[in-house]
Formats: structure tokens, sequence, C-alpha cells
């Protein structure tokens, strides 16, 4: 078997990994896109290589300081083998949900491994937190307040670290969590009264400080500017407040090209920024740990979409093709889940991946709404009953980023490799 | 316990069913707010009250010919027990998947009171729908040959409807399934293919006609001309292709007001302008039953949704209120199910009904992302932790419709009364 690769495909979009073929089948975990939805006897499918996701990490992590920790969120892809498989190459975990964390510890990572972070976390939420041991992000006044509670109830020692909202926003990322008034985290400006609080409860102390500013950011001189900002926020106030923090956690915000012209990061020159930020700043990083935590940028690449043409139909001019799957499945790729304007993740045909594109089509999930559509004009070559479409990008916030239940169809299945 | 009434609440926001309120709580489904709270252990909660859906039903029902079958949408609400409750009182459902085909007969509908549509039904949804007897709607060429060869096949007889789409479009509606190229139906121009398929066909026949042409329209005109429109078209291709017809289905699209200054439709003229319609084509119609389908109008009112203040706090002169609720519970308030701005859904404080409004806050879930908010600077009486926040029409397009697996929170819980 000849494997051929390609790391642009025809519309333009641009992957870190190259995409593999054999023939007109697309080659994913060793396997062809037509033995994927044959093994998933007709439902349409996901299917995570989990080669994809730590090489992911890698290549991050050899352009890293060694003292840097990366840590993976749990909201990108929760699935049970995923965490498994994560285990063994991240240093940690990013959790916002008791869920989460309770899933990463059946994934085998131990409590102090954990990070817990969320805007609204349930009293039960923060008190198992504690009582097992993993690491809160305190996101507010109330909350450590809460932690405070637990900790004189329980007459135990307890350090925890600090969301802080800083006054900086990552420019030109997807979503902003920082800057601005924001519901994540706490104002810099009031760090001082949450400090007040700690100092006056012996049994409570900060340990870390956290800034979460922004996620699916291409550009890399605004990822840069995110860390020598937060570095800068961390150091002023831990100097400012007479901390001993340990754990310093700078968020994530590495984006994925999902579309046309997008261009992934270059870890390379990443890497040196950050190195040359780090050394600057030699004497107040030294003895502490640095977290990333990715989720987007470990398993997006790794997952594909795969679901089946079920009719071909033309309506006033235009193609379209019906599928197995849809938004009930992966409603970030119809454009509902933050985006403005729906745009096409990239989508092949992934049993003629060898033919030229010869018709336009849009293609349309199962569900009676307009909104339930897989890809616009997209130029593919000629469809037929059957045809095997593949959407990439699709392992971070696809099937629990969705409504499964939705028109009751059956939910996707996900293959782990 | 003095109840009292409201139609319009005081951010202008206006009910077709009046809300009762006894004292500071929000009554609904004969208890207080806080009574479903506590029933709910501390989770958020959907509480449906079946009265209201009746109500909605037979106020529709008074209005229109008796000769009218109104069916209930499956999609918009498909709770077990919703759908024991409006089995009583509607002539049929509209289902739009097997998955729905099976909860609407498990709720004691009889498969001749299942109207099956969807726009890519798999070749097993329409052998298993024939082969129960239900009433299918073919939405293309190629699910006309899977009739065909099923019924051949099985040498059995088999009338089918046949959803079209036509050349007009429901105006001021929020989703078009209608008009210019759609995936859904198959457009008018090419019905005469579609005969000509079964006229070569002894075992298959056309029996019904359907147009859904969109949903949530507020506008009487414009839902008035769409009958018109829909009956001119049914009548067209009856004559033109001397069917006999024996279902014709107009589909829905009677909108619910969700935003402020958004008004009802006027049923009575409705009803008034819809019987001229009839009147002025009674030959044609004399013999047919005439079906309007209806989720959205039935449900919505009769739901609300119920969560509880979790935090409250302050970030740079704007007041958040976060909860233990959010769009992994009901994405469509979120404003991420094909809105384009997000834009308040009709909400109070459901222990403080008595209470003027003190201060505008943002309410937020616990999700970690910018979407994840309930409320955008809603003005309130000054809250405190523990406070029940109330989303009305919430009965339609709710829990199922949202990706409730995401981050790992537990899910809502749903009471039907």
């Amino acid at each position: 078997m000849t494997l051929q690769t390609k790391t642009e495909l025809v519309s333009g979009h641009c992957f870190q990994q190259p995409i593999c073929f054999s023939g007109q089948q697309l080659m994913w975990a060793g396997e062809s896109a037509q033995d994927w939805m044959a093994r998933s006897e007709g439902s349409a499918c996901y299917v995570y290589d989990m080669a994809v996701a730590r090489r992911q990490v890698e290549q991050l992590r050899s352009q890293l300081p060694d003292s840097f920790d990366i840590f993976y969120a749990v909201k990108a892809n929760p699935n049970p083998e995923v965490l498994s498989a994560l285990e063994a190459v991240v240093d940690g975990v990013d959790v916002a949900s008791i869920g989460e964390l309770e899933r990463a510890m059946a994934a085998g990572f131990s409590a102090d491994q954990v990070s817990f972070a969320g805007p609204a976390k349930l009293v039960d939420e923060i008190e198992r937190t504690l009582a097992l041991g993993g690491h809160l992000s305190v996101e507010s006044l109330i909350e450590m307040q809460r932690v405070i509670s637990w900790a004189n109830h329980n007459q135990q020692q307890v350090a925890v670290g600090v969301r802080l909202n800083p006054q900086f926003q990552l420019k030109a990322s997807g979503m902003h969590m920082g800057g601005g008034a924001q519901p994540f985290g706490i104002d810099e400006e009031q760090f001082a009264d949450l400090v007040a609080l700690v100092k006056a409860s012996p049994l409570v102390s900060i340990s870390g400080l956290h800034i979460y500013a922004g996620s699916q950011c291409l550009q890399l001189d605004a990822l840069v500017e995110q860390f020598r900002q937060s570095l800068l926020c961390f150091k002023r106030l831990s100097e400012e407040h007479q901390l001993t923090v340990t754990k310093l956690n700078f968020g994530g915000g590495i984006g994925v090209p999902y579309f046309p012209n997008n261009k992934p990061v270059d870890l390379v020159e990443y890497g040196q920024a950050i190195r040359s930020i780090v050394n600057e700043h030699q004497a107040f990083v030294v003895d502490k740990s640095i977290i990333l935590e990715l989720g987007r940028y470990i398993m997006a690449e790794a997952g594909v979409y795969l679901c089946q043409v079920t009719d071909v139909k033309s309506s006033r001019g235009q193609l379209f093709a019906m599928v197995n799957g849809g938004m009930h499945h992966h409603l970030a790729n119809s454009g509902n889940l933050g985006q403005l304007l729906k745009k096409n993740y990239p989508i092949v045909v992934a049993n003629k991946m060898a033919s030229e594109a010869a018709e336009r089509v849009t293609i349309c999930g199962p569900l009676c709404t307009p909104l339930d559509v897989l890809a616009r004009q997209l130029e593919v070559p000629k469809l037929d009953l059957g045809d095997i479409i593949a959407i990439f990008q699709s392992g971070a916030y696809g099937l629990t980023a969705s409504p499964n239940q939705f028109l009751s169809h059956n939910s996707a299945l996900e293959w782990v490799v």
C-alpha cells in the first residue's frame, strides 16, 4: 500500500500534521475511512488518532523549557479512552466540573494532577475537590469564603490558586475570557480584597495564580504578549502581597487552523519567544511550576468525523447532499457554537481522495432545520450515495459539545486508537 | 393564598397565558418555584405545565373548522410524559426520525396518527415506518424510489405524502424551510418527475401533500398568505396530475413571543382568515383532512426553566450572577441556536416576583465559555445567593436541543404536570 500525504487540501485548509490517503481512500488511525464506516455499521462516527494528539503534545513540549507542565483541558474531549491515552503524555488535567474531575481520576490521573477552574463552581464541587486534594482555581470572593469555611470546618490546611481577570485581552482570539468586565476569575484590581480574606484565615493560603485570557488564537505575537503580560501580572501581585506562589497557570489559547488561509502557530518561534521571557524573569520563575492548559490544540486535529451520503438532490439550480450525520453530532462544525458566520471546516469526500472536484454541493444533515448544514457550496468530486464525508479538526468540542438528543436520532459512535 | 396574574412582565415580554404569582413566589403548575427547586434538590430543572399546552391546543382548535387536525411536532419536546399528556388532545404527531416515531407510539399514538417528515431519512427509517403503517412525507426522488422498492419487495400497497418545496417563502419567519433552493422537500417544478415515477408503480400512490414553509412567525398576514399559497399549490398540483389526495399538511409556523415587543398571533383573526380561504375552496377541501403540525406553539409557553444563583460578583462596574444552569441545558436561550444576536428570553427572579428592579445583572452559567450567558443586562431586584431564576417560553426546543454532556455537568431534571 502506497501512502500519499498532503498538508494542504484542495480548499486551502492547512494542517499541522499531514493527511494520508491510499488510492482513493482517506487513511485515518491505520484504517481506511471505508473500514471505519463499515465498523460503525452505518452510523456516523468520530475516530480519534491518539498518535496525532501525542505528537501535538510532544511538538509543543520540545520547544518549551523543561520546567513547563502541559495540562489537558478535559472539556475539549472527555472520552474515557482519550483521557487514558493522554494520561501517559501530559502532566495533568484542567477540569471544569466535578464530573470532569471524576472522569480524569477514573482515567488514571491523580488528584494532585488536577486543576479545577470554572466560573460557577457549586459548593459541593468545591468541597469534594478539596477533600480529594485537587487544586482549585478560585474565581470569586464568595468561592474563597467557601474554601475558608471548608478548611475551618475540617481543620485542614488548604492551598488554592486564584484565577485572575487581567486588565489585558488576548488579541486575535476566537473567544475572550479575560480583560474588561468578565464572569471569569476575579479582577486583578480586587485581588487585594481576596488576599485580605485569606490572610485572616490561618488554614488557607494562595499557592497558585491563573490567567486564562482567551482561546483559538493563531497569532504568534498575541500569544507571546499574553504570556508576557500574564507573567508580569503574576509577578506584580506576588511581590505586592508577599505571596509564596508555586504554580503559575498561563491558560491556553493556541489555536488550530479550522478555516481556509488559517495557518498554525509556528511552535519553534513560539518556544523561542517564551524561553526568552522566562529567562528575563528567571529569579521569579525558578522555583515555580509553569502550566499551560490546552484542549483544542491537543485534540482537534486528532479527530475526524465521518458520515455517509444518504441522498443527493437538486433544488432550483443548487445541489444538496444529505448525510446520516449533522449538527446533533457536531454543533461546532455547523457554525452554531460561537461563530458569527458559518464557514466550512476542512471537509473531503473520504473515498474519492484522488478525484478532481467536479461539482459544488451543500451538505445537510437530517434535522428539520436550516441550521443543520455540514458544508456550504463545497467543491467535491461527483457525489454518489454511500460516499463518505470526512470533517477534519473534529477531535475537540465535537460530540459532547453537541445536542445529541435533538430529534431523537442515534448518537455518533466514537473510536479511539 | 391569593394568586396574582400578569400577562405583561416588567421587561415588556408578552405571554399568551397569564403568569401567576403568590406574594413573592412564581407559581407554576400548581407549586411555587421554590418548591420545584426543593424537589429538584439543587439541580436546575424544567417544569412543564400540560394544562397550558392543552389550552394552547384548545384555543387554536376553537378557531379552526372542525375538519382540521392538529398534530404535535415531537421534535419540540419528546419527553415521554409530555407525549402521553398530549395524546389526549392532539390528533396526531409529526415525527422526524424513527426514534421520535417509537417515542410517539410508546406514548399511545397509533401508527396511523404518525406523519414522518425529514430531509434525510435513512432507508431503515423509511422501511420501518412503512411496515408499521405510518404516513411518510417523501422529500426526494430517491426517497420515492426507496418507497417503491419496499412496496415491490413486500408486494404491498403503499400510499405516501410528498413534501413540496414551494416557490413562495413564509415571510417574517424565524427560519425558512421553503422557497428558493432547499434541502427540504421536492421543488414543485420537479413534482411531475415524481408523479411519473409513482404512476409507473402500481403499488404506490400519492395520498398526501405537505408544505412546511417556515417557523416562528408572529405576523398574521404572512401566516394566512402561507396557508393560501399552500392550498393553491396543493390544488394546482392535484388537478394537474389528477391525484386523489386525502391529506393536506400545511405545516406549522405559528410563533411564540420570545422577545420584548413580540406579540402573539391573534388566533381569532387567524381562524377567520383560514375559514374564509377554506370556504372559498370548499369543493377541493371537502373530503380531505387538513393538518397543522405545531411544536413550539403548543409547548413553548408550557415550560419554564428554573435554576439558582450560586455566586454574585462584580467585574469592572458590571454585575454578574452565576447560576447552576446554562447553555448545556438550554442552548436556544443562550442565543446559540440560530439567532444572530443574543436577546433575552422572558426571565424573572422567581422568588422576588413582587419586588422592584434594583440592579442590572448579566446571568452566566458554569461553562468556561463566554457563550454561556442566560441573560444580558437584565433588570432585577437585588440578587442574593439561592435566588431562583425562571426562564419562560422554555417548553419547546429546550433540553433535547442542548449539548447536555458539555463539560460533564449534571443534566437538568424535567417535571411534567
